[in-house]
């Protein structure tokens, strides 16, 4: 089930079953329950930022009500919610005591069950036993910790290690002093960066300890060149997927309008209308292109007009139900485009089963019905996702990568790049791209890694040729003319223009898709139906419109050409005199309408992307601006402005001006920069208008930033309510010290390092539902000595039960003289003894900057040693997030204690 | 006075100089000292990795029997060299007390002073007072610290601001709470990257305080524009730079050959060839161009030849030996590539005078000259060094970023990208260049700077299109067909000769330079004279080789050209039956020669890059392979590797093996990957053969680092003895607690709160010389407080003496009830209250990435809020690089207290 999602009965989605406090809040999701019903889940977030007022309001109260129901009591109930979601949980490894919301691997699955989980079990979901089962739901939360071999296995140590024995003195020295032993992550939590890159260190130390000398290095080797082998598998695959969607979906995207018959030989109907047509001069001659009304043998104009507007809406709202239905049956991950998620997770945040295998075929299959349906959507920025579900699926061969959440982080930003590769023709504009928009950590091998990865894409995408141009180069564009001085005015007012076109459509798209999450959406429980209607009124209003029946890559081509070089103008684009003025209004039109649908459209139950549409928009209205300085310049060639052109000469190029609007779009709409530029320099290869390109983009970004900082993704990324701190936004962070903003010593729960038996930490877990403890002295009060986490501890204690300690047996957790090691539980290995700690008078930005560039979970904070508080990435994010809605002026002091938050 | 260079007296250059610790130790620099004689500063870092022996005992001898000899007082002895080098120092302002060692803009000197400094004055230097002078020497110490004034203008804050009275208890607050106020920075120390970003945004909410509203904001918009305003201007002036360089190398490089002299008209003597000969089919036909044995009438052969090889020779002597003395007598900084010293920089750490105007005006004339002399270097590289002496004279004229050591090196890396831009034609290229390979802290804006700034020098050296192609591409080729699968064996076999070369290089060039710093070195105290003799001997074997008689740029373009598209092969590169093998012949000499002659031309006192000399040496073996490759493919058609073929068409591409080698030769050499293979692509234009110069570039990377992970540069970084912590290379960090190596309790000099005066404060400063002291509790021993700078303790009872308060005054570092402020002394806003502090039993690798990632200069470990320790970054540096050298192996305890380094 995808994040985000939540089911509900119908019934349910009224306001009473908010108001009742944990158990219901949001595991109503089982029982009788239809498959289109759902609620999204940025109304989860709204408990946060108040909208509806009525849910919000209710829905913190109740968080008020009940200091464990922190966030963390609803990352459990999501975590179990998913937990039943999951197909294993049918195939009865539950029985064998897997944790199945951690790393699904620990238990070594069969080959094949690493790659695919079985999406069809999910309709036998019904007869699974009810969540709200309070046994059941017991049973649940037992098996969330997972057993001494799975954390083994996670460990990557042999079982025969003396890991396994936590008591035995001798083996632990190095765990005793450092870090801690740790647990895997559970979905839905932050990565602990340091930590995962310290076990990789260990892991490789271990394999040449293991062998040393010459087997040694030809183990380093084969280890090292294993990510290679991922990256380049993972290219050569995404180079074809795509290569099979662009043949698909054109080959689709075609058939709205006609068929391919060969008029002698019959047949030939699986060709798109391009290879259909090969070698003619124009569409018109074609013979065997044979549209609806030609097929059915209507001849008369009105009769056939009918005939193929109905085929064109009828085949369209075919492809968008069947694209919508896929998604909404199999897979909920592939919906939109990814991007957001795939951002979340890069920054260290856990989210299984995103990039599974069924995400990869739902959202393959999806995409090319969604981009033949002919809405307003694109293929690019989920290709990325794409590219990421083939990584980390080839990641599954490699325990080594696989393993270690950060490496997957990192060749998951390599892998990222190919999808942009592939999509644009663009293989350094994808490097960027994910270094860029993407990723959060990205080192340079890891850019070399990405551009390989994307290289290798572009290679094999150019091997299949599927446009059978023999280029990489998608929108190859040729100018006859460079720019002229005075045309810089004009490009700049693209750029001002690119930046209001951003502005307004994220904040237009986020209103529709807050709408859309509300109560009042008539479609909110049947996303299909949304998505039909949608593409109804799409096709309804593109048809009539010449521009927009076109595909919108094929839009794009159109209007980055010159005219000059346009040998079939079937879209009616170059015209000369008052027929001119009528294009110059079409075009505006079609921006007007992109820009609606496209707003509309994203979001989506559907895989779509948003920067081809925001590309068309940007073409269209750049062509507009172009066509008018072209004529204003034909009309009064001896204005002083225009005095550089040559005399009977075309001076302004109009497809220039489009392909600067497009870019203007693209970075108003993602606010990126260098990756648009470099992406359109090698879409295009015209160099010559790099220039008026940057200077667009720049406009662009200076607009739109100063209508709100966030790009799309981002934007998105706050409406769903993902926590991932931004490492590129430092203005945010307000000038306070870190001690107004943690949660205090005297709020948290701590464990005393002496005086707790098995049973009293049991009872301690049981109370409290947080994330982990600080460990302070017995004596001397808030002295800090560690920092154990939940999982950790609970792991602990179960392994202690499974040998003969009794529950009252003590538990230390710092050196006890005379303390018998086999009556005695020593936590010590557990515990991180080495906490990252602060002077709980820095300042905040240095807090923030700590977790971000060292990638820490929490932080804890000191004052002379002495315990004074605690932070987690998702406080941070919490109180970084209020901040920047204005909800938190002057009222900085103990927010979090306030808001009950709190402990990691 | 450039870094690494000391003056020392002829007759001092012997090793009981070496021996008188401290005093002595190089403030030998003063009295009667030749221009010409000097000891590199590697010797100085000798003392670390023992070579030569003697010096190295001696010196670290001397080390050991003065406990406040650390480095500390090395660079303190470093900097009263360079003050007195300083040329304000003889214009009188010493009177005014301006910290000459520090930022020079304090005390607002008049707005040309800001440019330049006059190294004219430096031949009077002998008049002033010797530095051996003890009572000079004392004033000069004495002057080392800054006027209230000047930490208020480095502070940005108006002078009438309470903080000019640091015991005004209303209004410092925030520094009694913060990390205290803080003065400038020493010269070669490193910087505090937290601190810096942590003033520039307390600068920007001044600004915004100052001016609410509207005002603000114009404000606001106007400061930001400060940094792009920088940028085009250096994208402009690096433009035209690179354009005059271009023009006036290749006039001067053609005038050892010839002359331009027009028949009809007489004169056009400063016209190169290519224009000279402009128009006509081949260089032969050429009537205008005159050799010098046509200008003086000798048409014999024998004579002739004689005649031109003397031209050839003397001239490439001639200006060699100018650009050596240009740089010898006005700017040793100017010499070599300055990329080193440039990472070095961007690392965080201080070299004043690095980057000034006399640096730029040097090495902008020395390239000229170096590059026209024909001598195996590169203007490549240099001209990286000449962008960021543009950036940071334009940054002088905006405080708001002068004044800020942070964002000067943000810029910095931004404006270093224009640099290869121009030298390559490769704007993408170049932003990779400045983020793989030279920037430390590159966020996103800067990327997107740095692109601008590229883009923008890019374009204005197009505008002047110095070689009048029209074209960006610097070496155009288009091939005429693909590569097939089989050659990809032949392209693997160039990547790891790639490999090999680039070790080669690097371990020879390193022993000569080793040998060039050793007093067994006959032209050590006479590098031009060093310079003369290199020159003479390339240029004495360069004339009978064709190949190497051209320019190297020249070389590289034909040896990337198809054969087919040369018109005037006046080099002899094609030919065909056994004349081929002659070439091949050639060629391989070449590049041995090559080879050897870059060896030894990098690292003289020259302005001198080595990315073209290894471009030249990779293209000359490369198309070696090509030519036996396509040998053998001609005679043995049938062979079954060759079956992709098509008959009777050339199946196999010299020209593309070049470029293959080229790239292999650049990644052997400098070990980056990325930005080779965008530059090589930006630079030929030829997409088509991405893939194998990716492969080749990835085996030379592979082969390359099997013989030693460090490229060129960063191998010179180690020699000069920089520190400079690389944040890419973790494998070299062993897995060792922190505790082992910082610098212990016992062993530092710490100050307790309570109990001093402003006498014992002082006393404390004579006595030990270290950069700073942590501040301790005085009841409880060890309790940490707050660290306090050496340079902030001294301004602070400085400001104090100017009032009226006594030697006696009480000083106190922590709240004391019942202190009276007027006549107590309280320390606590120049003290750092919230110290970054790590446990003891951290590990290594952790403190490594603090250091790193949050930019650090020191860290304190504490356990239980007791202090434990303390590591500086240098300290950390000289870990690491004994540790790589192999000299620790089983003695890390304690290494550092044992080695009398510390306290940063």
């Amino acid at each position: 089930m995808p994040l985000g999602i939540f089911r509900v009965t119908e019934a349910q989605v009224n306001f009473t079953c908010f108001a009742v406090p944990y158990v219901s809040l949001f595991v109503a999701s089982s029982a009788p329950c239809a498959d289109d019903t759902y609620i999204p889940m940025s109304s989860l977030s709204q408990y946060n930022n108040g909208s509806p007022p009525a849910i919000a309001s209710s829905s913190r109260s109740s968080l008020a009500e009940d200091r464990d129901n922190s966030d963390d009591g609803l990352d459990r109930e999501r975590d179990e919610l998913l937990n039943e979601e999951d197909p294993l949980h049918e195939n009865g490894q539950l029985d064998r005591g897997v944790p199945l919301k951690r790393r699904q691997n620990v238990n070594q699955p069969s080959f094949a069950s690493r790659f695919l989980s079985s999406p069809f079990t999910r309709g036998s979901r019904s007869n699974t036993p009810s969540l709200s089962d309070p046994t059941d739901s017991t049973r649940n939360r037992s098996s969330v910790y997972p057993t001494a071999s799975a954390i083994l296995s996670y460990l990557n140590l042999p079982s025969s290690d003396s890991a396994s024995d936590p008591k035995d003195p001798a083996n632990h020295d190095w765990y005793v002093e450092g870090p801690g032993k740790r647990v895997g992550y559970d979905n839905l939590t932050a990565i602990d960066w340091i930590y995962e890159y310290n076990r990789e260190r260990t892991r490789l130390r271990q394999l040449t300890a293991d062998a040393p000398g010459l087997l040694g290095k030809v183990k380093l080797i084969a280890d090292a060149s294993q990510v290679w082998l991922v990256l380049v598998a993972t290219g050569i695959a995404v180079g074809s997927i795509a290569a099979g969607i662009d043949v698909a979906s054109d080959w689709m995207g075609d058939l709205k309008q006609g068929v391919c018959s060969n008029v002698q030989l019959g047949g030939r109907f699986y060709l798109s209308r391009p290879f259909c047509c090969w070698g003619t001069e124009s569409y018109a001659q074609c013979q065997d292109w044979r549209t609806w009304s030609m097929r059915l043998g209507v001849s008369n104009k009105g009769g056939s007009y009918v005939i193929e507007y109905i085929f064109f809406v009828c085949l369209s709202v075919l492809f968008a139900s069947c694209a919508s239905l896929l998604v909404n049956r199999f897979s909920l991950y592939a919906k939109q485009s990814g991007i957001p998620e795939i951002k979340t997770m890069l920054g260290g945040f856990v989210i299984r089963r995103f990039l599974g295998a069924w995400t990869l075929l739902v959202k393959s299959l999806g995409l090319c019905l969604a981009v033949a349906s002919g809405m307003w959507l694109g293929k690019e920025g989920p290709l990325v996702h794409v590219a990421c579900c083939c990584a980390n699926l080839f990641m599954k061969i490699f325990d080594g990568i696989n393993g270690n959440e950060a490496r997957k982080r990192e060749t998951l930003s390599a892998a990222a790049a190919s999808g942009i590769s592939v999509a644009f023709g663009s293989p350094i504009g994808g490097v960027l791209f994910s270094l860029e928009q993407l990723s959060y950590y990205f080192p340079d091998k890891t850019m070399w890694a990405s551009f390989v990865c994307a290289m290798v894409a572009a290679v094999t995408l150019q091997a299949f040729d599927p446009f059978r141009t023999g280029k990489l180069v998608l929108y190859q564009v040729t100018y006859h003319s460079g720019w002229h001085a005075f045309e810089l005015v004009p490009f700049a007012v693209i750029g001002i223009i690119g930046g209001l076109y951003g502005a307004m459509f994220i904040k237009l798209n986020m209103r529709i898709n807050r709408w859309r999450a509300s109560s009042s959406n008539p479609f909110n429980t049947h996303p299909v139906l949304e998505v039909m209607v949608v593409a109804l009124l799409t096709a309804l209003i593109s048809f009539p419109v010449t521009f927009l029946r076109a595909q919108s890559s094929e839009l794009v081509e159109y209007l980055f050409a010159e005219c000059r070089d346009i040998n079939d103008d079937y879209l009616g684009l170059c015209k000369a005199g008052i027929g001119n003025t009528g294009v110059i209004f079409i075009l505006l039109i079609s921006a007007l309408i992109g820009f609606v649908l496209a707003t509309i459209t994203f979001g989506l139950q559907i895989p779509a992307g948003i920067l081809l549409p925001s590309m068309a928009v940007g073409a269209l209205y750049g062509r507009v601006i172009g066509l008018i300085v072209e004529v204003w310049q034909r009309e009064h060639p001896f204005f002083i402005a225009f005095a550089s052109c040559e005399p009977d000469m075309p001076c302004v190029t109009p497809g220039t001006y489009a392909v600067v609007g497009a870019a203007s779009a693209l970075a108003g709409t993602t606010r990126m920069t260098v990756s648009i530029v470099v992406i359109m320099f090698e879409l295009t290869g015209a160099l010559t208008y790099v220039l008026p390109i940057m200077i667009a983009v720049m406009l662009s970004k200076w607009v739109g930033d100063a209508f709100g900082k966030k790009g799309i993704y981002e934007s998105w990324i706050q409406f769903q309510g993902y926590p991932f701190i931004d490492n590129k936004d430092d203005a945010a962070v307000p000038d306070v010290p870190v001690g107004q903003i943690m949660m205090r010593f005297e709020a948290l729960v701590c464990i005393p390092a002496t005086g707790h038996t098995i049973e009293t930490l049991r009872a301690l877990l049981q109370e409290h539902r947080f994330r982990g403890f600080p460990v302070i002295d017995a004596d001397r009060e808030s002295l800090l000595l560690g920092y154990i986490s939940r999982t950790e501890l609970t792991f602990a204690l179960n392994t202690a039960d499974s040998s003969t300690m009794p529950a009252t047996t003590q538990c230390f957790f710092q050196h006890s003289e005379g303390a018998d090691p086999s009556t005695t539980l020593d936590l010590r290995p557990w515990m991180d003894q080495t906490p990252i700690t602060l002077s709980a008078r820095s300042s905040l930005q240095l807090t923030k900057d700590m977790f971000e560039k060292l990638g820490l979970r929490n932080v804890l904070f000191t004052d002379k040693g002495m315990l004074a508080g605690l932070l987690t990435k998702k406080d941070l994010w919490f109180v970084l997030e209020e901040e920047e809605d204005g909800r938190l002026v002057g009222e900085w002091s103990g927010v979090l204690n306030q808001r009950n938050h709190g402990q990691g």
